[in-house]
């Protein structure tokens, strides 16, 4: 007789288990694709860029986990020059390059050029100076970075100590650090990479200080890459977690190094040869830059997103554990309640953000062309939605990639598992471009000074002029709104009526946003998390209601459109539950006094959970994410993770030898001491 | 006139602000920090303890944020060394040496030998095997663990593959790994240290399963330390964000490994040299030891809390951001109301566990005495109170940890803020020692069964028989319960009344697990988790009321016993409010239509943070941390956190040479592309 154990190959079941689930799907995988790529031209493109890094050693990530900071560090300038080496062989266009970039999953120091430099620099370079500099920025002759934060201040720009005095004598500006705490602090790609900077400092003219403004100075030498005279350069150190290792966050100290007159970032303020300023004519023409990092940051959230979803749910569909079920095998993990109820949600924000994001970029590009105008009606509003939604996602993000990765229970530890490195990547996400504490408070006011205009506007208010951030205030407006939902649905109604959804969102937002307006002179202290969080929900909601509505006659299969409807409905009602307090507390939804109220909405959750999971993988698959971008053991495709975790390991460094170097200097020692003591100790029990 | 920054020395302010805030602090520090500490006595001695390894060479911690994870885990064995080093030349007991490496404040394998292996080993162990090896155990003469989770399973052990068939005509046992998911994996200490192990495995007699027992097995040479025939061995690979550096998780495959019959772990389960199986007569003997463990860890969990709470309230008192006030400062920004409620309930959270911990402990002594005397009558109530606990502790940790660490900003996010590290270190608490979801199910099922025979016990059910742990379940008995209470405090009532929120929280705890019994055969999908938290957070709930009354008296000084009131208070009030869903939900909260029902309760959680708040700094100092122990630049003990992150930069490995390695390697090459592409460029445009 065979000693039982489960009467089936653990490992080979794994495998059978990913096909079967594969084949089970009801879902056009390739339709979703394309939905989610925009087009099958777009996917197909993305994938050949893809080959060529996926099959060049050089991307490698095998040894990724092992490295030293250091390591990462040479490893990613060794990844991004490479980069630009297959740009040249391959011909491809500055996107093709960003995506390329992208796809390497590392925060890397040229990002920070990329993203952060170079649009200051052409936005707010003067014609000549871009015109001296613009061609090496674009080809990265120069490497740059962005210098504001320091050791002492953050958020708040104004209190900035770092100075640029103007001489007029010589038409240069002093850089100077006059205290530790002014030191350029954070800055990335600063530590070790960059040659130049856009520095922030406070403009000094005649003496009197005319707030933060912007200058281009050389920090490195081109010969030699040494720090310039008056400047100490370094890196700030390792972050949380191993925390974006391969970039070079950095410091640096200015001893009054002196910059010519033309290298003040001039495009909107100007001082003249003798000291006199020239106020900008549209100073606001300068946020376009922080809002496209953030309109960028939820695209990016729902990627994020997908690949911890991507990675849990297929660890999820092969991992078995708990009792013989009737069919012989243990559960799937995916299938209890408790695992189900923590994943599909995740399934479902990443396809809401990537759905926002591409909203948001369209937005963005109608406002920056009218901005480029010298418009800047649609700024406002452009701001208010991209600082909700930037606290939504990254909050959201960081929540989710955890949620992922402890539903994957002891495994999800390992390194192996993926999820911590994504974790401790995007950590810093909740508090770089604008803390979303910070952040909170300017959707709040917005919502206020909205609601104020609102109400302010006659005896019969003008709703039609609600921007789309401030829509669900029509609510407020008796005359303009459908009557306060009062009312207790059953399972069925939740389900199936996404539009009340959204209309019980809206009003929980609109009454929180009320209830705020009138207590403003005794907040409590979480009021603005609360509001803020209301307030972004409410805009989200409505933009699902609309992707549900447009995703009719959209799709060729009923299935596969029936499968989002449901996705985007679970987000909705994942949405309420999490609200629930406030809809309770402000009597939109009622006890009864008999059980427990909030109970068909969590059955509807359930329900729809259940309906959803047999098209998970095929949700999943749809995302198109290959191995070597998840880089992930109990993520891998063909579901075989076991044999992935036992591969993985057999390559730490620790198994290069057999006895590791601790023996000698350590492990012996206590071995020889622990084995005289116990000696002693039985020759002591001996002669009593 | 001087450029003007902000009016003050932000970095010299920093020291000041400390200095300040410790004088305006009215409670006795010492007072508080006796009562944690149970006695003078025993916080003098732990003092002397500490000092020995601060000033100790081997004990520096100021390389170890750029170790490699070898580097880690050499160092770890290292201090064990050192230790026990210790231990011999200042004769101390066994109780001195154990809080010496606590303090060490490192996840080292010597920790897996004295918590998880020796405890096992000593408890069911025969006599005889412990009379052999138990010096050996004890003196680390020999160094051990405990081989239980393979790669294919994990929670559930009667799912385990290994096998320990028994071979009569030899009186030996064959250890095997039949399967690659068989091999035992994330054995904490096996990768590369211990040289014997308790392995769980599945007794085979005469080819019949008796299900998992234990074996005690050697796995490496005591002469060379290299791996004994037929066992390979190795370490699994790092883990996420770093956790557990030092801890060699490890895995091991058994081809057919003979142990001689005595090496069965046989004090409760025998095998007679026959192949006969002996019944153990108390099977629950055994669990003894997972109690303790989890007893443990409430508090471990509270020290823990203590120290993300020191680090970011100390920041808070010393960061200064925002607009300059009518003082000329910027705000200090633990002053602001989103900051404080995020910490001064961390601080809350540390003094109950803290507390919670030693009565913990002292209830399994008296269960332990029991059971050694055959007594099981305790254990079915220690495992639901250490269940619910164990997943309130850890999973309340671990969100603590990261809360205070983002609430420091930016430079939440350096290593050297120290927060990342004890996150990444307790991450998997919320996994080890029984998955939180598992466990909650357990906890609903003791709560489930208190119910049923409370209410099957006639009539007149006699609620005095019920246990701490269930003792809410009264509430749903008519006669014995006081009335249901209904309704709306006024922020003075919440902060006045803790017997009312305590009984608010019973009341949530009997209606959500009444409304699951009624429910059992159609649940929503988080129902247990609600239900368990419930539960859990209800016993807490009456022990923090008792907490409260057994103060009156005890401290000397009125503001002290005040000040501590307040904190256990507002633990009440934020556990209320987290769970208000409930108490909504069920109608014990009911919203009169007009406003916010919750709006007292958020208004009397502000006016306990304002309250506590100017004792912060004294509450913190009272938990005795120093610099090294904490090992933050954040929570520098003088307040000069800028210093201290500017001292601790310039270690960095990367700035140890001006030009990084990659220079020559990939930045150059990316230059001189850029260079010639520009060249190119400016060419083209000229030509044009």
């Amino acid at each position: 007789m065979a000693p039982a154990g489960p009467p089936y190959d653990v490992n080979e079941q794994t495998g059978k288990d990913m096909d079967r689930a594969r084949a089970a799907t009801s879902i056009m995988v390739e339709e979703v694709r394309n939905y989610l790529y925009n087009s099958a031209e777009e996917w197909t493109k993305r994938r050949k860029i893809l080959e060529v890094l996926e099959k060049d050693p050089v991307f490698d990530k095998s040894q990724r986990e092992f490295m030293s900071r250091t390591e990462r560090y040479t490893r990613g300038m060794a990844l991004t020059n490479r980069v630009y080496e297959l740009e040249e062989q391959h011909g491809w266009t500055q996107r093709d390059t960003s995506m390329a970039i992208a796809a390497l999953d590392e925060q890397l120091p040229i990002g920070l050029h990329n993203i952060a430099f170079q649009p200051v620099f052409n936005l707010q370079g003067s014609p000549e100076l871009v015109s001296k500099y613009g061609a090496l920025v674009a080809s990265r002759g120069i490497l740059g970075c962005y210098l504001q934060t320091e050791l002492g201040h953050g958020t708040n720009v104004g209190r900035l100590e770092t100075t640029a005095t103007y001489i007029p004598s010589t038409r240069e500006f002093e850089i100077h650090s006059p205290t530790v705490t002014s030191s350029k602090w954070w800055i990335g790609a600063l530590g070790k990479t960059a040659t130049h900077g856009v520095v922030q400092a406070k403009l000094i003219l005649g003496g009197k200080d005319y707030g933060p403004h912007l200058f281009f100075v050389q920090l490195r030498s081109l010969q030699d890459h040494t720090p310039l005279p008056g400047i100490v350069i370094g890196d700030i150190g390792p972050k949380s977690g191993g925390g974006f290792g391969p970039t070079d966050n950095g410091f640096a100290k200015f001893n009054r190094v002196r910059i010519p007159k033309e290298q003040m970032l001039s495009r909107f303020a100007q001082v003249t040869d003798e000291g006199e300023y020239r106020q900008p004519p549209h100073a606001k023409l300068s946020y376009g830059g922080m809002l496209y990092i953030r309109a960028n940051m939820v695209t990016g959230g729902g990627w994020l997103m997908a690949k911890a979803a991507t990675v849990a749910i297929r660890y999820g569909t092969v991992r078995r554990q708990g009792e013989l079920g009737p069919d012989g095998f243990e559960k799937q993990i995916v299938s209890y309640p408790s695992t189900y109820y923590r994943l599909l949600p995740i399934l479902s924000h990443a396809y809401v953000f990537i759905q926002l994001g591409k909203q948001l970029t369209k937005a963005f590009d109608t406002m920056a062309s009218r901005l480029a105008n010298g418009d800047t009606s649609l700024l406002a509003e452009m701001h208010s939605t991209t600082s909700g939604l930037k606290v939504l996602v990254s909050s959201t993000g960081v929540q989710d990639v955890e949620i992922a990765r402890r539903s994957m229970g002891g495994h999800g530890y390992s390194a192996f598992a993926g999820l911590g490195r994504l974790y401790n990547d995007y950590l810093p996400s909740v508090t770089y471009e604008g803390d979303n504490f910070v952040l909170d408070q300017q959707v709040v006011r917005a919502a206020l000074k909205a609601l104020k205009t609102l109400l302010s506007s006659g005896a019969k208010p003008d709703t039609s002029k609600l921007s789309p951030s401030s829509y669900y205030l029509r609510l407020l407006v008796p005359s303009s709104s459908p009557a306060k939902p009062k009312f207790a649905p059953s399972a069925e109604e939740w389900l199936g009526s996404p539009s009340i959804v959204v209309l019980l969102l809206e009003w929980r937002a609109a009454l929180v946003v009320q209830e705020l307006a009138r207590n403003a002179k005794d907040l409590d202290a979480s009021v603005f998390q609360r509001v803020s969080k209301a307030v972004a929900e409410a805009f989200v909601a409505r933009q699902v209601g609309d992707m549900i509505d447009g995703l009719k006659g959209k799709l060729s299969s009923g299935k596969t459109g029936e499968a989002l409807t449901k996705l985007f409905t679970l987000y909705l009602l994942t949405t309420v539950e999490a609200g629930l307090v406030d809809l309770l507390s402000f009597g939109v939804l009622r006890s009864n006094g008999s059980g427990d109220v909030s109970r068909p909405l969590r059955l509807a959750i359930r329900k729809s959970c259940e309906d959803i999971l047999p098209e998970a993988i095929g949700l999943t698959d749809a995302f198109g994410f290959s191995d070597w971008e998840l880089d992930s053991a109990l993520g891998a495709y063909n579901g075989k993770v076991y044999e992935a975790l036992w591969n993985r390991a057999q390559a730490e460094p620790l198994n290069q030898t057999e006895v590791p170097e601790a023996y000698e200097r350590a492990i012996k020692p206590i071995l020889q001491r622990g084995q005289r003591q116990a000696a002693a100790r039985m020759a002591g029990k001996a002669k009593l």
